[in-house]
């Protein structure tokens, strides 16, 4: 007999609703409401609004979980952190999503990551965030990090056996995106021989000093603002430089669609020679998978930012990886919070309900995300080249997939434009 | 009989003890309890007692205002911004003292700004604190920044007609004293040739790799720890780089009374060699005023660690420019808020009290300080070499003040010693 109470609980638990946790979640989100960011208020509510009627859904596990989700602004610098200290006096948030640009994160994330309140950002990219045993202990990735993007060039690198790489990248000394990006590849590539050469935004560019630094180098990755990266092509094309004697990249993480085919185009008496200067230059995006439930959710979208006509945001609409990440987000938290209550813990028990989030794959709303176990997300990174050299346009020749590290070469990729081609190693040939 | 109520106003004002304000002040204190920092609660904390001491004591035009000192600890990284966001919920302090580790202070720093409460900081040295129109508007410093440091070089490069140098600091990674200090030079010196090289705490030195880039250079300044300092100048001399063809400096700024006479000494074989070789280095150092106050100061500092027992740190009863900053810091609040009521302000205005710090020259516990329009100490520096080679002894040969920004030639000054000579510029002379 004395057994009997907990045999009650266990039947209890197994065969009453009681499985369907119950709980209140406060939500607080920090996107700008500035439109002119990819993940500002106007693009990021409508996901969000989508990710709660699918988890409140009759049917869904998670429909016991009523999520109220408050928005702060960001404004990329300190509105974030400020918000945060004002709005947590008398209630913390159980969770925090966003902020999305670096610095703004860190000084959120630090704090939070003390108050063991779980952040998973769609930012954060750099790879000083990767540091999760420390300031950044509650922090998720839900969008790839800088450093996975990284994986495709060390991945290329392998496989081409190339060796030596210059990192040229556009800084602001602001949001520094272009920075950072270059710095998960410099992370990386540790064993290779890298130099770097930075840009600043406010000055005009000087080509030939930069191409100075090519000439000792096998492969030019790029991050830079796209009438500088036309620049440096052009007058790389000019100085022979585009022959195969030197391999040209630039990353192209979140423009992905203004990017591609048209680039090289300006209308201007240029275009004829830049077209030929981009049909050696290669760009690593991201790569996006579509299913069925993704052209719902982006029809959803573009319906609700219509509907909403409270912002005057043109494309908003369309869904880029920020939008579905925070989307996505919601849905992990969910999943984790619901694994963590089964099991007895609850939502203040924040490092749990994180420990959960990490090192585990769901299906997302675009296609399946996997955490790893350092909580951030890995990336799938698409590699286009130029296939059609009197049109100027652009093809997929190769992906690269963070979870098994592959790289897969498609139909179009060709080998011969891979090939590093001996060249003069004197400067003689500078105009 | 219109005027007569404002002349009544004014004879109170004039006559009546209304003239000595009263008000309670909470200052919050962000000092580490860790004694191995310069500025850590058993140094700083009798000198706040003793400024307090001074500023109640009858007679005193500031003995209305009672300051309640509270303490949090400043870990350098990000305790005192985790500290100042919990303590502020329910009151927000109307002063805060402190952090002085750079990147610390400057999370505590954008808050208070925020807030609009008054920081006064012994250290946030680094050149971007400078900008007092963004995110630190209510930063005061009370310590000379590396900027008003750099400015004793420009005087230096201008007297001497020197064009070029290489700036050489060690990089932790982490507090970066090095690094800002020799950004301050960077910063100044525009007009200059300018390289730099970072050597890394963790990395052994590699001297060669660091001596290739010294061969074009005139001026070498560094910014590193002792050991290291000692292993370039024994390199240099070995290639013959300190016969006067090249300048040598280390900046050394708080621990002035460590370094100078026996730095060269290490009691091992090199010792002669080392000696010859730190000839040709030059010291640039805080400049230290003594006056007679400041000796019963002292004196009261090193009374008071021994009284309380607390503590078990051996020298905290000499007095650095740090513990001499938070006790000028309070001292010139008193002065600013004091004026600020008796104009009609609160304190709880911290632009109007903030703006009363600035631009002003008061006595401080040392000497006159002087701050200057953007809320920055002006700081005076003095100028180290060897004077006696037989016995490798060092003297002040030179002053640089900040307030006039003149160059002040002592006695033991050698003009010879300061003239660049002409050197081959091959690198045929590398062992």
């Amino acid at each position: 007999m004395a057994r009997a109470p907990t045999l009650c609980v266990l039947l209890l638990s197994a065969l009453s609703p009681v499985l369907t946790v119950t709980e209140d979640v406060n939500v607080l989100v920090f996107v700008p409401l500035n439109d002119s960011f990819l993940f500002s208020y106007a693009r990021v509510a409508p996901a969000l609004r989508y990710a709660q009627e699918r988890l409140r859904a009759d049917g869904s596990p998670f429909s016991g979980l009523r999520f109220h989700v408050h928005f702060g602004d960001s404004d990329c610098v300190n509105a974030a952190l400020f918000s945060l200290v004002e709005r947590s006096c008398a209630h913390r948030p159980d969770l925090i999503l966003g902020p999305v640009c670096e610095y703004e994160a860190a000084a959120v994330v630090r704090l939070a990551s003390h108050w063991g309140v779980p952040v998973i950002s769609a930012g954060a990219l750099a790879t000083g965030f990767g540091a999760k045993d420390g300031e950044y202990s509650q922090l998720t990735r839900i969008a790839p990090s800088y450093v996975k993007m990284a994986q495709t060039f060390t991945a290329m690198f392998a496989h081409f056996s190339w060796r030596s790489a210059l990192l040229v990248f556009e800084d602001d000394k602001h949001e520094r995106n272009c920075f950072f990006t270059l710095e998960g590849v410099y992370h990386l590539m540790g064993e290779h021989s890298i130099r770097t050469v930075s840009v600043s935004t406010e000055e005009p560019l000087n080509v030939d000093e930069l191409l100075q630094n090519i000439y000792d180098t096998e492969v030019v990755i790029m991050c830079m603002a796209a009438d500088k990266i036309r620049e440096v092509m052009l007058a790389a094309h000019r100085r022979q430089l585009t022959n195969g004697g030197c391999m040209f990249f630039n990353v192209e993480l979140f423009n992905a669609s203004s990017y591609g085919n048209g680039s090289w185009r300006r209308g201007d008496e240029h275009d004829d020679e830049a077209r030929q200067a981009f049909a050696a230059l290669n760009t690593v995006t991201l790569l996006r998978t579509v299913k069925p439930e993704f052209q719902s959710f982006s029809i959803e979208m573009t319906k609700s930012v219509q509907q909403s006509r409270l912002y005057d945001c043109q494309d908003c609409g369309n869904v880029n990886v920020f939008v579905e990440g925070f989307h996505d987000a919601m849905l992990l938290y969910a999943i984790a919070l619901h694994e963590a209550m089964k099991n007895g813990y609850s939502k203040s028990n924040g490092t749990e309900v994180t420990a959960r989030m990490w090192n585990r794959t769901f299906e997302g709303i675009a296609g399946q995300v996997s955490v790893d176990v350092n909580g951030d997300r890995e990336g799938d990174f698409s590699l286009m080249s130029m296939t059609d050299r009197e049109a100027g346009t652009y093809e997929v020749v190769a992906n690269y997939f963070g979870v098994n590290g592959s790289l897969q070469l498609l139909p179009a990729f060709d080998p011969e434009h891979f090939t590093l081609r001996e060249r003069h190693k004197t400067r003689a040939d500078t105009p």
